[in-house]
C-alpha cells in the first residue's frame, strides 16, 4: 500500500470491513468511524506504513480501546484520551513513537489509531495485532512472539491514569481489566511497545489494506447476484487470509447470551433454509465470548478458533455483531482462515479452541 | 527526637504503641517488627528525622503496605518490594527521595518505612499521615490538605507493577483498591510524593516517638497497680495527642464482625465490669470499618471518628486488634483525642462520622 491511500471518503468502507473481521466482536465500529472521519477532516488523512517500510529501530505503540461495547456508545470518546496515552508511555521510555499500529483490525479498534494518527501527525501501519478481533490483551501475534503489552498507558475520559510494567501479559491483562470495571468499562490503551524490526517480525501484515477492501466489496456487492458469493471470492483473493467458505445458510432459531467475567458469551443456534449451505446439515450451533468461536453442523465443529467465523446477513452479506443477533434473522455464516502467525503452535496455545474450553483439535478452514 | 534514636532494641515497644493507635486496625505489627529488625541488624538503624529538620525542597514520600491483614500473615513481605516502588516513583518524578514519612503510624505500617531506611540508607521523619490508622487512601492529612496521594506506585510481591496518576485521591484509592484486589490484596506502595515543607505543614509531628512512648509504657506497666490507667496517664503527656480517657470497663458479650468491600466490618458489644468505668453505664457498642469508629454507651455516643477508640485487655493493656475480638474477653475502652490537624472542618469532611455513615456530631474527647 503507497502512503496516505486511506481517505475520508475510504472510512466507511474500512469500518464495514472491520466489522466483517472483528468476526461478531471488536466493538461497533460506528463510533470509531465517525471519529475518524472528523479527524480526517480537521487534520488530514495520516501516512500510511507499509510494514517493511518501517525503520527497524523506529518506536511503534499498539493503540486500542478495552472495555464493554455496550459502554462504548454511552460514554463516548472525548478524543484526548489516546494522545495522552501514548505521551505517557514516551515519557515513560523516554523515546519518542515513530508510528502507531492497531492493536486488532476487527471492530472499532481499526479506526482509533487513524483518528489519532491524523491527530499527531503520526503515521499508521498497514497492520495490526491479529487480523481479527479477541477478547483479551495477551491474545494476539505479538505476545505469542515475546513482544510484551506492558509497559502499557491506560487512560479513562477524565485522563486518570495507569503505568502498567509486568513482564507477564496474563498479569499485564489481568491488572488492565481490574482498573478498566473500576474505571466504567471503557478505557484505552497505548501498550506493545515495539521496535520496527519486532512489529516486522510479529504482526500481521495489510489488515488495514485488507479491511478496506473487504468492506467495498460489502459496500458494491448489492450488484452481484450473491453478496454473501462475492464477499468469499474477495476473502480469497487477499493474500492475508486467503481461504474463505460459506459454512451454512440458515434462520437464526435461538440466541442464549449472557454477561459474564466483563464479556458477552453465550451461542446461536441456526436452522437451515436451501440445504444448510457448503456442508450441507440441518442445524448450526456458533459459539461466542465477544468473538465467535466455533461453528457447529449437526454436531461437527466445521471452524473453530483462531480461524474467523462471521455472521452475516443473507441477503446483503453486512456482519452482524454478537450482541445484535436476534430470533428469526436470516443469515449465512462465513469462515475465513486466519492469518498464518496466527496458526503458530504458540498461537493455538494462546487462543486455539482448548484456551476458549472448547473439545476441538484446531483444523485450519479449506476454501471447499 | 534526636537522631538515630530508634535502636533495634526499641523495636518490640514500638510495634506495641503502633498496635495501640491502630485503634483496633492497621495490621498487626508483628511481621513488620520482625522484617525491621532484620533490617537494622543488617543494616543499621535509619536516621530519624524531625519534621522540623527536613529542608524545605527536599522531596518527600510514604510508603505503606495496602490490603488485607489476613494476608500479611499468609503473603510475606519479600523485601524488594518497597525499595522498586520508591525507585519507579523516582524515575518517574525524575528526582531523588530524600527522606520516608510512614502513611500511618498505627499498626504495622508504621514499621515498613524503618525496614525500607535501614535497607537503603534514606532517613525516616518522626511523623505520619493520620497519627492513628484509617483504611483508606485519601483518609489522611496529606490529602485532605492538598498534597496528592499520586503518582503513586503500587507493587506487589512479583514486582507487577502500577503507577497511578490522578488529581483525584478518592480516585486513586478505587484505582489501587482494583488493582490491589486483582493483585492478592497485599501490595506495597510508594505514594504523596510531597517537597519538605509540604510535609512539615500537613503531617502528624512526633508519632514515630509517641508509638515509641505508648509502647513502652504498655511494656514497663505490668508493675502499675493498673496498667490501663498508667496508660492513659502516659497519654495526656504525649503533645500529639494530649487528651485520653477510660470510657468502658467490660467484658465482650458479642462480636458481629464481616468482610464487605474488602474491608473488615462490624460490631462489638460489651456488658460493664465493676460500674462500666468512667462514664458508668451498663453495656457499650463499638462499631468498626478496619478501625473502631464510635463507642455507645447505653444508647449514647461518648467517642467517635476521628477520635481513637482502642480496646485493650483490662488487666495487661495490651491492645486488642480488630480480628482478635472474641466473646468473653475482659477489656477496657481507651478513648485518645485525634491530633489536631486530624480534627479540622476538611478532617471531618474525610473521615468524621459522616464519612462512615455514622449519624453523629464529632465533639473532641476530653480528660474527664
Amino acid at each position: 500500500m503507497a502512503q496516505n491511500d486511506i481517505r475520508l471518503e475510504d472510512l466507511p468502507d474500512l469500518a464495514r470491513g472491520a466489522a466483517l473481521l472483528g468476526a461478531g466482536g471488536g466493538g461497533d465500529p460506528y463510533i470509531g468511524r465517525l471519529i475518524a472521519e472528523q479527524a480526517f477532516a480537521e487534520y488530514g488523512a495520516p501516512t500510511i506504513l507499509s510494514p517493511v517500510a518501517v525503520p527497524d529501530d523506529m518506536l511503534i505503540c499498539a493503540v486500542a480501546a478495552l472495555g464493554a461495547t455496550n459502554i462504548q456508545m454511552e460514554k463516548l470518546i472525548a478524543g484526548n484520551e489516546l494522545p495522552h496515552a501514548v505521551h505517557v508511555l514516551e515519557r515513560y521510555l523516554g523515546k519518542r513513537v515513530g508510528a502507531l499500529i492497531p492493536a486488532e483490525i476487527g471492530g472499532s479498534n481499526s479506526l482509533l489509531p487513524l483518528m489519532l494518527g491524523a491527530r499527531q501527525a503520526l503515521p499508521v501501519i498497514d497492520a495490526d495485532g491479529m487480523g481479527r478481533a479477541f477478547p483479551e490483551l495477551q491474545m494476539n501475534s505479538f505476545s505469542i512472539n515475546g513482544v510484551r503489552a506492558g509497559p502499557l498507558v491506560v487512560v479513562d475520559e477524565h485522563l486518570n491514569t495507569a503505568i502498567i510494567d509486568t513482564p507477564d501479559d496474563t498479569t499485564a491483562e489481568a491488572m488492565t481489566r481490574a482498573l478498566a470495571i473500576q474505571m466504567g468499562l471503557r478505557v484505552y490503551l497505548s501498550c506493545f511497545p515495539m521496535t520496527g524490526k519486532q512489529m516486522r517480525e510479529t504482526a500481521i501484515h495489510g489488515t488495514l489494506s485488507a479491511a478496506l477492501a473487504i468492506g467495498r466489496a460489502l459496500g458494491n456487492g448489492n450488484g452481484a447476484v450473491s453478496p454473501v458469493d462475492h464477499l468469499v471470492d474477495v476473502l480469497r483473493d487477499i493474500p492475508t487470509y486467503g481461504h474463505a467458505r460459506a459454512l451454512f445458510d440458515g434462520k437464526i432459531v435461538d440466541v442464549d447470551r449472557r454477561t459474564a467475567r466483563g464479556f458477552s458469551v453465550g451461542s446461536c443456534r441456526l436452522d437451515a433454509i436451501g440445504g444448510g449451505g457448503g456442508n450441507g446439515g440441518s442445524q448450526a450451533v456458533i459459539s461466542f465470548q465477544n468473538e465467535n468461536l466455533s461453528c457447529d453442523i449437526d454436531g461437527r465443529i466445521v471452524a473453530v478458533t483462531p480461524d474467523l467465523i462471521c455472521i452475516v446477513d443473507r441477503e446483503t452479506a453486512e456482519p452482524i455483531p454478537t450482541p445484535q443477533l436476534k430470533y428469526g434473522q436470516r443469515v449465512r455464516v462465513v469462515g475465513i482462515r486466519a492469518p498464518e502467525r496466527m496458526r503458530t503452535p504458540q498461537a493455538l496455545a494462546a487462543f486455539g479452541p482448548a484456551a476458549f474450553g472448547i473439545d476441538a483439535t484446531y483444523t485450519p478452514l479449506t476454501c471447499a
